[in-house]
């Protein structure tokens, strides 16, 4: 029994540090690296970069809308063919960057609004698949599980992984529940450990009216931005390795 | 004897057209494409890659400062690290929508301000000859003849292109004059002409004081953005043809 | 009988020019000058107020999302809280700019996305509302006739204007009939003429289906950047003159 | 005998954080406020002159280069046209903010390497002091002692203050030490507090030869990003106020 743990990195811009990368990359499996439109810059990518592989994290492209002071969160009414192009760009401008310090990318996960949107508009999923493909075929498109998102990555012949959130509510749709409904976060660790591992053995979450709901798990997602994220990403990892579960990036066998 | 022809291109931004890339690629045979950051969008560069490969044009990055305002051409004091990552981010990214479309980069130009600084500054020459060995050996660095532009080019093992234009006037020790003096630019087409053929033919060019200064010109620059820009490059090109000369990009055998 | 014609102007960018805001001016008589967000930029804003105050022209505010690839054209997703902000800067931006000239604003109108969202949102009318009522309480805000926004200025104690177009079809709802159904853009000069003529006179237009719907009319909508977008507004001028309307901005007695 | 305190504030943009501005309020007397160019946003700035009017706290424009990832400290050689358009868009757009909260700014502080490059050049200085004088002539500009930007704010016929640095070392020619010098930076909070007391008592400070030289001190500059930052303001301000010195803004009488 495999998990990929994930989480998204190289957030800083300009003089402004954000997030805990090279504690988290201590616990993490696949980092999801922003590209220049809603965070990072050039010189951040290079770092980032370079601290994912001195830590064997498996380097993913992280593109988002150009919205730096909204930090990509806003939904954007672009359309298809910009989506494409603006993907296409960023994960072009990562995968070379990394290339020239001797990484290739695991995987393509889309940022903020982009991701949320693309998850149900089969019109944006498909640009976003489209870019993918067409970059390299050999690129792991990651989505909600049962997302159009991820229908568009298989219908392109791409590899797909199914993201799920410990630390997150789902609605017995199996839908996450929104941020503004009150116990949406679960922040109690031991608590989302056990999701976990459900997730991961059962591939099942139980929903917030306590109806148990399936749900593919095939990566983690583990949130950096917020106090504490570095000791809670270490705790979830152990509790999966206590319960016999590997931790272990997409590639490796 | 070959001459390789090489204009500015894709230099639109957002809903803002500029130049006439269709109409030059007629006329050249290397395209410099804008990178996103002092000019040029993700669809600008898909259409303007799409169109040199229609034409047969070979594609090069054109890197510049992050200035659209400025155009990058505004001198910017960024150190030698900024610059070579900014230089590998631009580069990357215009090489991934190239792959896109199965072609693959002939050569580098850094723009604007961006090239003034590397080619009297080692340590920013070093920088961007640094980004383009680490991305793919096998690209082609443009820089003014004699420069450290192309001399960091060589030291990192890369092949270079000296870049003259037969449209400028040049001082004795080899430099463009100023444009801020008059005559520094020739708009007489006739005269283009026969100064390009003598740059080809003899690696030569008359200055301003009617001394003769030799000159490598492996590559020569046809301004897009100017009024009749096409027109000139027409007759720039047929000229040179009627001399006897082979116009053929730096790939080509 | 007075009609005033406005026009959306000061949209170069950089090295990028745009419009014939020049020979527009002649014909107008309020300028909604871009504040830097979608387009211009300190140096238009500044030549476009020295223009407008040179032609006798009223300056108006023309705050857009800050989306300069996208020109303002793409809706995005903001919280009114970041609607009230923004304007509020674009409006102090350009107002400070003109009052360093020695001219102050007539009016603000919302461009692009932002003034469509806002006609039909209400929250963000409010916010767009509160922030030109913040500023300057004699500020005019433009709206469609009926539309949230102007409801939102009325409620403010703003003055408001309606703003209608000459050269675009009405659904008998009294809304613009979307761009992409044929016919919805009138191109007759002739025919536009007499449509702004009727609604001037008769405060009403013939919508698609045939039927006559009440419409106010304090500003009519010329459009900068087409082809021929100064002859055209200069017959429409010259149009209702002729029929005995008098052109007037909204301060005129 | 009064001395005036400020800092450079209003520095976090979108997602990112940067400083601590209300606990340093509680310290100073004059805040310079991020336009937005360099650092800022309009939320930013809204929020930071609300907390300058709660703490009593004079407001100031920090315009600077726009130059968002290199944090306006990176020079660029704009014209002085340019200059004076985006100081006076970014004044503007700050004091337009700050009179919808019923504010009126006190002064003007040039940013990074706008202001470093104004203080030797006198183009660019009195380019700064015309944005200045057409927007408002009851402002206060900054600039180092016997610099060229206080000089050319005098010729503007501006108010001018001249702002020392208690906790940087002074070459003997009264310019400021460069940091990449050892010693440029005194971290000794106590050392710090007598050089302010005698920058402010005696107008002079003793430079790194052991030379004393005479520099009029109008307002000090206390660094806002540092740790500790906000404890090293408090120290200050009470090691003035104990050797019988008023802290109090330029305005107060």
């Amino acid at each position: 029994m495999n998990i990929d743990l994930n989480s998204d990195l190289g957030e800083s811009f300009g003089p402004w540090p954000m997030g805990q990368d090279g504690a988290l990359m201590d616990s993490i499996t696949s980092a999801n690296v922003a590209c220049g439109f809603h965070a990072g810059d050039p010189g951040v990518m290079r770092a980032t970069i370079a601290l994912a592989r001195e830590k064997g994290v498996a380097i993913g492209a992280h593109p988002g809308f150009q919205d730096l002071v909204g930090f990509g969160r806003r939904e954007i009414k672009a359309s298809p063919s910009e989506v494409e192009d603006l993907v296409l760009y960023q994960v072009s401008a990562l995968a070379g960057m990394a290339a020239a310090q001797g990484a290739a990318l695991q995987h393509v996960k889309a940022h903020g609004a982009l991701y949320n949107m693309a998850c149900r508009d089969r019109a944006l999923a498909d640009a976003i698949a489209r870019a993918v493909a067409a970059f390299d075929r050999s690129l792991i498109l990651f989505g909600l599980p049962g997302s159009e998102l991820l229908r568009a990555g298989e219908a392109a012949g791409l590899a797909v992984a199914a993201e799920v959130f410990a630390d997150r509510a789902y609605d017995p749709d199996g839908s996450l529940t929104a941020r503004s409904k009150p116990g949406s976060v679960i922040h109690d660790t031991q608590k989302v450990v056990e999701r976990a591992i459900k997730m991961v053995r059962d591939q099942k979450v139980i929903a917030v009216d306590g109806s148990t709901i399936a749900l593919r798990a095939d990566t983690i997602c583990l949130h950096g931005d917020t106090p504490g994220a570095a000791d809670h990403a270490r705790a979830v990892r152990a509790g999966l390795e206590h319960a016999g579960i590997k931790i272990a990036n997409l590639r490796m066998p």
